[in-house]
C-alpha cells in the first residue's frame, strides 16, 4: 500500500473529520471564525487523525469515540500551533501568514485558548477514565515543550538530552497519544494501546527530527519560509547541535548565535555550511534509528492489514522531502 | 457569623489548598516558577475555593474530591487572570506588576497555558462524568469571555445584554461552577447542586458589577491601579454603560472613547463625571437585584449552618469597598 492509497481508503472518514473540525471551530465572533477558517484551510497532512483512525483498526474502528478522538487530537494540535507561533514569533506557517502575524499576539492567544477549550469539551464526553488522564498529561507536556523552546533559545551549550526532551514534548507525545487513543477508543486492551503509544512516540521523534533536517535542506518554496528559519529564531535543532560538535563549524555557529545583529549574508553562510556538513547525515541517522524502533514496535502487534499501512507511514516519514 | 469568622473556620482547609496550589505550580523552569510564585503571593480572597468548601457542606465535605475541586477552580481562575492581562494589556493587578508586564506576553501566554494544563490534569482524576462536562463548558465560556472583552473594546454602542453576557462568561460562570462542584464533589444530588450553581451565578454577577463600580469609585490605593482603568482600557462596564444613556454625559464619554489620544485631564474629567452621576447608583441597584436573587436561591436549599455563611458572603459582596 502506498501512502496515497492509505489516505484514499480513509478519505470518507477524513472528510467527516474535516467537517467536524469546522463545526467545532465555529464561534459567535468574526475574527475568531476567520482565524480558525484560515487554520483549517491551511490544511496540513492531518497525520494525527490518520494515526487515530489506523490505530483504531486493532479494535473496533466503528466506535463513536474513534472519530471524537481524531477530532480532539487535531484540535489540540492546531491550538498548540497557534500558541507556538507566538512563542517562536513566527510570521509564516506553510507559506501563509500565522494568526499572530495576520492579527496580533492577543488574537493568537485567545484563538488558541478557544480551540483548546473546544478540544477539552469534546474530551469531556469521552467515557474512558484513562483517556482523560493521558490527554491531560499530554496537554501539560505540550505547554512545558513550549516553555522549553523559549528557555533554550540561542543557548548553544544545551546538550542532546535537552533537544530530545523538547521534541518529545513538542511533537512525539502527541503522536504517541494519537495512536494510544485510537487503541482506547476502539476498545483495544491496555497492552495493545501501550504498544501503539510507543509506535507513535518513536514515529513522532523521527518525524520531528526530519522536520528539523528539512528546515536546513528544504527550499524556500517547499518550506513556505526561508531555509534555516529555526536557527535564525534561535531554535537549536539537531543539525545545529551536531554542527556545534564539529570543530570546523563550532565557532561560526556560535558567533552567529551570539551576534546581536548578524547580517543576512552571515546567516546564509552558516546555514549553508551546516547543510553541507555531516551534521545533516548524523541527524538523519538518529531519525532512522527512531524509525527502526517504531517498526520493531509494530512487529510486536498482531499482524493485520493496518500493520502494513502503519509501516508505510513510518517509511514515508523517513523519506519525506517536505 | 461574620466573614472573618467564616474564613477562620476554613483556615485549615484554605492553608492546605494554598500548599496544594504551590505544589501544582512547581515546574522545572525558573521563570515559570517565579511567575507562578508571584501569582500565589499576590494572594487574593480565594473566594472560589471558599465557595467550594462551603457548598460542600450540603453533602459530605470530607470527600477527597472537595479539595481537588477547590484547587482546580483556583488554578483555572489564576490561568485566566494571566491571559486576561495580555488581552487587557494590563500592567498592574492588585498593585503588583502582572506577568506580562514583568516579563512579556509570551511568558504570560505559556504561564497561563501551564496553569491551565495543571488544572486539567487535576480534573482528569475526578471521577464524576458530569463534573468534566460542566468544567469544560466553563473553560470554553471563559475563553469566549476573553474574546468578547476585546471585541467590544471602545464600542460604546453595545447594549446591556452584551455587558451582562460578558461578565457572565468572565466571572459569574466560574463562581457558579465553584458552588456546583462543591455540590458534586460532596455527593449532593443534582437537584441541590443545580441550586448551588444558581446561587453562585447570581453572586458572581453581583460580584463583577461591584468590581466594575469600585473601578470608578475606589481610590488608587484601594484598587492598586488608577480609578477608571477599565474605561481607559476601552472596557465599557456597567457604570460607563449607564453614563452613556445619560444625555448630559453621553457626548463626553463618547468623545473620550473616540479620541485617538485623550489627555490625562480629559480621562480624569470623564471618570469623575461618571463617579458623581446616577450611573453608579443604577449599577449598584442591579448588583443588589442579583444579590437578592442569590439569597432567594439559598432559601430553596435546606437550612443548615452553612446557609447563613453563604448569606453572609452574599451580603459582603454587596457592601465590599475593595
Amino acid at each position: 500500500m502506498t501512502l496515497a492509497q492509505i489516505y484514499a481508503e480513509q478519505k470518507k472518514n477524513l472528510k467527516i473529520i474535516e467537517k467536524r473540525l469546522e463545526y467545532s471551530l465555529e464561534a459567535p465572533h468574526p475574527i475568531l471564525n476567520q482565524a480558525s477558517l484560515d487554520l483549517l484551510r491551511a490544511g496540513g497532512k492531518r497525520i494525527r487523525p490518520l494515526l487515530v483512525l489506523l490505530a483504531a483498526q486493532y479494535g473496533d474502528p466503528e466506535r463513536k469515540e474513534v472519530m471524537d478522538s481524531a477530532v480532539t487530537l487535531e484540535l489540540i494540535h492546531m491550538a498548540s500551533l497557534v500558541h507556538d507561533d507566538v512563542v517562536d514569533d513566527s510570521d509564516l506557517r506553510r507559506g501563509k501568514p500565522t494568526v499572530k502575524a495576520k492579527w496580533d499576539n492577543r488574537v493568537a492567544m485567545y484563538t488558541g485558548d478557544y480551540i483548546f477549550a473546544r478540544a477539552i469539551e469534546l474530551i469531556s464526553k469521552f467515557d474512558h477514565p484513562k483517556a482523560h488522564q493521558v490527554i491531560s498529561k499530554v496537554i501539560r507536556d505540550l505547554s512545558l515543550g513550549e516553555i522549553d523552546q523559549i528557555r533554550y533559545l540561542f543557548n548553544w551549550k544545551q546538550n542532546l538530552r535537552c533537544y530530545l526532551l523538547r521534541i518529545k514534548r513538542k511533537t512525539a507525545i502527541l503522536m504517541a497519544l494519537s495512536c494510544q487513543l485510537g487503541g482506547f477508543a476502539s476498545g483495544c486492551s491496555d497492552f495493545v494501546s501501550k504498544k501503539l503509544y510507543y509506535f507513535g512516540y518513536f514515529l513522532g521523534m523521527s518525524y520531528q527530527i526530519t522536520d528539523d533536517v528539512l528546515d536546513f535542506v528544504g527550499t524556500e518554496k517547499q518550506l513556505g519560509k526561508p531555509a534555516g528559519s529555526d536557527l535564525r529564531n534561535g531554535n537549536i535543532t539537531l543539525p545545529a547541535f551536531y554542527a556545534l560538535q564539529d570543530r570546523r563549524l563550532h565557532d561560526s555557529v556560535v558567533s552567529v548565535l551570539e551576534s546581536n545583529h548578524p547580517t543576512e549574508r552571515e546567516w546564509q553562510s552558516v546555514v549553508e555550511s551546516i547543510r553541507n556538513s555531516d551534521a545533516i547525515q548524523m541527524a538523519e541517522n538518529l531519525s532512522d534509528l527512531y524509525l527502526k524502533k517504531a517498526i520493531a514496535k509494530l512487529h510486536e502487534l498482531p499482524e493485520l492489514r493496518v500493520t502494513h499501512s502503519l509501516q508505510e507511514i513510518a517509511e514515508y516519514v523517513g523519506t519525506r522531502k517536505y
